[in-house]
């Protein structure tokens, strides 16, 4: 009954299978490794885009900083909703990559910025001439961190309004195989069909050891983003690991039937938890995250049963969880979570 | 014949079975699994340090660049050879890290600094008041860019420089084993005894994956480490995969006998070498890595026999060429490489 | 009629006497002149602080982030009002010189952040361990952007919400002098009796003509602010000039007189406009600064009399204006700007 | 006898009267004023660049910083000689600016890099792909530190080896009036016609309170440096003060005057040394800067007889030192020093 964190799962086999499989014999270091070759081209395959920039890192946070700062210069905003990872859970790792960009926090309801509210962010930076910091870039992230889902139309929507003020478009996709199977869409029309330049292909926390690709649509920035991942320490000597993760995750669509499995067991804990009395989520439940509330005194009895989640404030007299689903969630423990709070 | 680098060889078995065996269940992310409290409590007592501060990364950059930035401020110097892997190799990311701190290039034979060198680099750093970067920490590496070993003795010698000054002391131990296994010292001598206030602990290029320990001797570094590692992107959230690979690597030796072979088979190769006709080594063969030059011509016989390697310009008629044995070198590989002269 | 701003006004007769009467022979460089010893001693009395550390810079972007970078680590944030200079009109200037603070906005009205939104702010950063930026320090300012003016007790009940946290706390004081003529306080009670640990001192606005003390209460900062100084190219050869300044600033009180002056054209103006129908004050008008809105077709008539001012945008039908007075405001310029809406 | 540094003289007649001048009535603030409008044009006329940028920052030490960060990556390198003023005196000001780019340093006698020695440098940077810092901006310094001066052919010399890199060129002039002099080559000459892309112009040390021109030939870079300056805190909303001074500066040639005027006092200094017997000079003396050198105990008799300077350290038995004329060197004070050595 581990519902923490989607990190806090093992490796999926074929991801552990593909790790074993590489450690045989040499292979060249920082990337110019077979494996890694292959691994471009299917994610290009994948994204249908032939000439994108592919390269891995070990962890997201490295994905978003490094992809951001490839980007945009020091003088300049990232618009993100005010609760997004970059903004609140990675300990100022974009203003370190970009040299001090200042995050413009946008707001709108469950974890989704609106588009008015976009408007606004938008329209009150950079107005000031060379007295202010300058618009940069739209980051947005899908799977929120409220765990809800962008549709590729919502998404398109927002980098319409960055791209009217000729701005790029940076999606952080830590959890991008649950928003694609929550809504059925391509990686196509999820990334650069719907106006993203920029993405945090997420590994991890869907079955990886600690895999990340940032995949750029304008080969341009190749170069660039090699050098700051390697000023970044983010360059495996032996990056083959890397590569092999990433194969072993994109091996016969594992990487979605994972986070099917992951979405699948989040509905189910859902529709369990609908039946619970006086038990309420906080955001509608989209993919493998939610934030149930319930009345006080339910966390003792759920984690005495051996619940494992993070615990949210909640107003008076009730008390607030966070709790994720993955790969490895199965049935027996979303039935034993939901039949803890009969005890 | 794979003689390019360490770091293109695979896991070695006893890291490989720890990280499959830590494929399982569930644990806490970002350092609290038990895994990463036994790899601590491990690295403290072969450190004979029980209050060391202990944490992982997964390169050798992140690691350097990590340990340097806790100890100094941006506007001070960081004195390490010329060649030093932190000054030629990391695309600037100590000075990333440090935000803009100097490398002052301090100079000596074969890799190593010479007391008299470093003397005069202290001396002519720092002294023009606040017009001047400040003098900031001394950065030693062992084994050095050059494949030679500095002894305890002398590394207590320079560092004694530094104190003297008041400024605390790194060691970049990417190939610390190999330096250890050419000394016959103990790590507690290779370091806090002999002045290290630091060290890079290196796994990577000695049979892990990629997993480095930043090991720092004063607990009250620990803090701002942590901070630094996770603004870095640099705290892995399934960080027991790192800490397994440091458990495999640590179990029962391994990580010194897979030196004690790496280094084996460089003697091997120094000693076959030393019979070829006019191979000259352009560094002491110390431990694992060696800078032979030969006769214009030798290269192409060489690589048409499989060899894989760096080569490096040498005086006219010459050529030379870097060759790194590992872990997994055999004593085929060298005898077929030493046999590929006579073809 | 020239209410843009009041570093558009020049420098103040005793000013600029004192920069003629220091173009004189020779004089040692980078503040360790005659001039500046004077005028070190002379603010550490003014503020009755014999130990604070005192030096001079030429703009007050440069103050403030300096003044905050000499305090806080690049992985902690500044709290400060959502409409603070160094948040909306320092070109990120502070986050430059900190590599890369964060500033978290806190709310409040007309200018002024209230105990509970700091409160609210204070609580919601660095709760979340190695994984969210940490609290820093709180910046206030005073006269605030919207011209209204904090009281040594309202600076204490926000201080203590920093101290309790363990911050130091910065007053912004770009237009320091016009604060303590608006509330009668001394520059002790404003700041370091008031629980504020550094200050950024201003006279360019006043009447120098480029000129701002960092006074930092806590010696043990010197050397530090110094070598960043330096680092930001604030450190003036010629310091002697900035010097002189500062001096002719502070002789005989003609800092005080100078603001006592702007803010009592101030009142003027704001008496006039309040006669005015349907010219409406945004903010209470307290020091030498106001944001006044009047029908639409207003500023045509204004401008066409020669007023010169910044326009703001209001709500339909209106107009707003930000009107700013200093020590070479006449009555005469008052009196005709008022007398321009009848026309 | 004062020859410590030109910048302890006080500032030129017609520099201060033109800041008495510009003190009279409004100024649009930040570079609005029309003393900038003129200044802009006289400069460009001045260096025959119809486009080029031109902005004014108070310090030599931001000028050079903000040239060269405008030009370069933070994973680049500046190409300069190891005595420049950028690499010793300025505290990591590059460092800063640019974001952690690497100053490497070029070897030649007397302050001036040897094309040999800069072929060198820029073949030993750049060569290891994506590990090694990338070559970025080649930084000239004339009059150099060693007090020694290029021709126009000399940087074109140099400058040419940068442009087969593709690098962009910078110029510190901060004594670039005693350059001129020396050679009699018009300020095209000396910069773009020879390959310059930027140019530090200096104002302070030849007669002004406090200014130095940023000039950049290339229009595109326009935005970006004012940018960055802003972001340095280098914006005077009072510019017009900083252009006052320019204004005074370059009036009637008066930059040129002045610097003649420098330039001869050095070398009426020079050959009165010549006679001293014993006195000999480590450099050739070009412009207004020498380091003569003398037997020990000559320090005690000068200063004694009233003369300030920088010592440096020389040989067993000797003494060296720092002379600096200026504008307000008189013929007395040159004669009243060489008098002293005969006392």
């Amino acid at each position: 009954m581990f519902f923490a964190s989607d990190n806090t799962s093992a490796a999926a086999p074929s991801v552990m299978s593909a790790v074993l499989a590489a450690n045989e014999g040499y292979a060249r270091g920082y990337g110019a490794d077979p494996i890694m070759a292959r691994v471009t081209a299917e994610l290009r395959a994948m994204f249908e885009a032939p000439d994108a920039v592919v390269h891995l890192v070990a962890t997201g946070t490295a994905a978003n900083a490094l992809a951001l700062a490839t980007f945009i210069q020091p003088w300049q905003a990232v618009f993100c909703h005010r609760h997004a990872h970059i903004a609140e859970d990675e300990c100022g790792a974009p203003e370190f990559f970009t040299n001090g960009a200042k995050l413009a926090l946008v707001d709108g309801a469950h974890g989704k910025m609106t588009p008015e509210a976009l408007t606004q962010a938008l329209g009150s930076t950079g107005e000031s001439g060379v007295h202010g910091v300058q618009r940069g870039i739209l980051s947005l992230t899908n799977v929120t961190e409220a765990g809800t889902v962008y549709t590729p139309a919502e998404i398109a929507a927002l980098t319409a309004l960055a791209k009217e003020r000729g701005l790029p478009c940076h999606l952080d996709g830590a959890r991008f195989a649950n928003a694609l199977v929550a809504t059925g869409a391509t990686p196509a029309q999820m990334t650069w069909q719907a106006g993203i330049d920029a993405v945090s292909f997420g590994g991890t926390k869907n079955g990886c050891l600690g895999v990340e690709a940032v995949v750029i649509f304008d080969p341009a920035k190749d170069w660039e983003l090699q050098l700051r991942r390697k000023r970044g320490g983010h360059l495996f000597s032996k990056n083959r690991f890397l590569a092999a993760q990433m194969e072993g995750y994109l091996q016969d669509g594992a990487w979605l039937h994972l986070a099917e499995h992951a979405n699948a067991m989040a509905t189910r804990l859902a529709t369990g938890l609908a039946a619970i009395p006086d038990a309420t989520q906080r955001h509608p439940v989209q993919a493998n995250m939610m934030f149930p509330e319930w009345p006080e005194g339910t966390h003792e009895r759920l984690e005495a049963a051996g619940a494992v989640y993070y615990r949210f404030p909640a107003p008076a007299g009730r008390e607030g969880a966070r709790l994720v689903t993955s790969w490895s969630t199965t049935e027996a423990d979303v039935d034993a979570f939901l039949a803890a709070f009969a005890t």
